[in-house]
């Protein structure tokens, strides 16, 4: 119960300070991330150019990486971006899209987790599993049973990057810190719209500009973004499926409140 | 009537299969591609850099290539990831955004035309007949006359090329493998949205990423997008216009059943 | 009065004429700026290869420029496009997105300013600050008192780089050409949505396309946008919010008339 009165702080903390979210992300759901770190409270922008990326992130309070759309260009931006946000103590979250389908995005993971350790990386099972497997030098990922379940994977590389590792599926997992949450909200259209995960991201860069505790702004983050993700299906009516779920989404992300928060979040703290 | 069985026989093996499509598209309409595709039930990846578009596109099902904002960056990717897809055997679909306009977009697309003999070519009217006047060898286009009509247009560049060209507008006409289909679906409305066009091309790369025979595939990708865009139209209340018509359209993908393809598509094979 | 019934009139001439839009911006609001532009009825193209830009605005009856995602490559694109633009006559629009932020974008507002000598600049009041503090070879802003009313820094700007500024916020300030407009209209909720101000930068593309006077048309494409944001948002029910408001901006655009601008419109002439 604890960490869900956490959460309904940390929203009002945003809503206060409005932290700057510089980020770095793909051309496909940049608007959608852009709209939902406005509808919580918090402030984006978006700058990618090499020349700029270090002037822009010293004003963020946090930085995204994205590489849903790497390119070679965006990657000296991302690494002089994240150099930029070290040295001055902005967190850096990580979102690894679709790493392990291409060795671009798999040596550009591994670039930005040697070179800058992000605070937080969110991305997908799949893509948790690879980058396990990718730290631990194996080049399959296969050899990650099936089996295992999320939360040791999870915990697995948190420790072993000593960061907030989260991963978000049907039940969502946070580990950092000696700490582990699951998460039990959002609803399965989620996937049925692109961009969830990386709006999650986003709410993840917005509360962890407040908080210095990584773990409790990324769990907030993933938290809003299911629990909006239930508001918004519950409100659709008659024939309304993803389009007008995607619209709800950002409704739903603005109207949320620590009273919502307290009676809807689902989070069981493993450890 | 048997194509509308088949579409919605089509529409199943898409849910059932989920195929892959490999987007190389505009920042313009790239969201609204990549939903579309969610919305039928297929699975988009957008990638566009030279060094991981082969590897990328080696997982697809299909490959969607959309000189909407064409940049000399990505001409070698679509040419790169279309020769991928060749090898393979992976149907690409191309849809030549603004060929005609500048010299740039002309020639790239009589490269893609040339290079890659893409499986289905889907543009406007005016588009269609570049590519006619351009195959030709024909600097200007007014040496074809306007009376000449769309089906004629579409056959001869489908002949000429030996592939399945289609053109949308108010009646849409789909030419391949010596058949001709016009299709009457739509709503005057869609023009007022940008990207409907783009999005039939995905939904037309989600349908030939399962099926063999590309020309029902691109009736099917086609019909389905005018038939949402009726259902769409129709479901708009009091001061509801483009706005909530670009949301509702993907709600009527998603909703889409065989047997409102049964009930509403209004097909007619020529040939 | 008289700037009402012209806005009205202005619209019809844009349904009308259906000018083209050539758009270099950026890949954040991108497609809502397509979309708006179709709403009013005109058309957009949005191109930015430096190889094709002074080709596609030779078909264009305006020219919107905005540096909200600024890259090295989209710079020579832009003044390319924009000396075009220049010498045909085809009035061009900037929007300063971001100005004072970094180096690279107060020098490329710069080097727009001086080289293309825009006919309409459109900014937040921070923005046009810095473009004042810029071209009076101030390197802060500070100078500039707080106090200073943002109708004077409007009019400053606009007599020193004689053309029309016009500055959106709680109230909006058009100056130009002698005369000097404040606009009443528009909700708080717009700071809500992102590219709300990119698309009020569209909208005056597309007035500006087709009159000959760019002050009316400033005014009229600003007006415009606050009017919709008050009907859109007195369009929400129940939990709608941003999302839904968002999506309804391009109704009540579409929705348009002179009645309803000559009923809603709070314009006061000031000079």
């Amino acid at each position: 119960m604890e960490i869900l009165e956490k959460t309904g702080k940390a929203l009002q903390a945003v809503r206060d300070k409005k932290p700057l979210v510089h980020h770095i992300t793909n051309y496909v759901t940049v608007n959608d991330c852009a709209n939902i770190t406005l509808s919580i409270g918090a402030s984006p922008v978006m700058a990618d150019d090499v020349t700029e990326v270090a002037e822009m992130v010293s004003f963020a309070s946090a930085l995204v990486l994205n590489i849903g759309t790497l390119q070679t260009r965006t990657i000296e931006s991302m690494l002089a971006a994240g150099k930029a946000a070290k040295a001055k103590g902005i967190p850096i979250i990580f979102d690894p899209v679709g790493v392990g389908a291409t060795k671009l995005r798999t040596k550009t993971a591994e670039r930005i987790i040697c070179d800058l350790a992000p605070n937080v990386i969110r991305g997908n099972m799949s893509e948790i599993k690879v980058l396990l497997g990718v730290e631990a030098g194996i080049r399959g990922v296969d050899s990650i049973a099936d089996e295992q379940d999320a939360v040791e994977v999870v915990q697995r590389l948190a420790e072993r990057l000593r960061c907030v590792v989260a991963v978000t599926g049907k039940t969502d997992v946070v580990a950092g810190g000696g700490q582990i949450y699951t998460i039990d909200n959002g609803h399965p259209i989620m996937a049925h719209v692109t961009g969830t995960g990386c709006m999650a991201t986003s709410l993840v860069g917005s509360f962890c500009g407040t908080a210095k505790d990584d773990v409790s702004g990324t769990v907030a983050g993933i938290l809003v973004m299911g629990l909006a993700g239930e508001y918004a299906f519950s409100s659709l009516q008659g024939e309304e499926s993803v389009g007008t779920f995607h619209t709800r989404l950002f409704d739903e992300v603005y109207n949320m409140t620590a009273e919502k928060i307290l009676k809807g979040g689902k989070v069981t703290q493993l450890k």
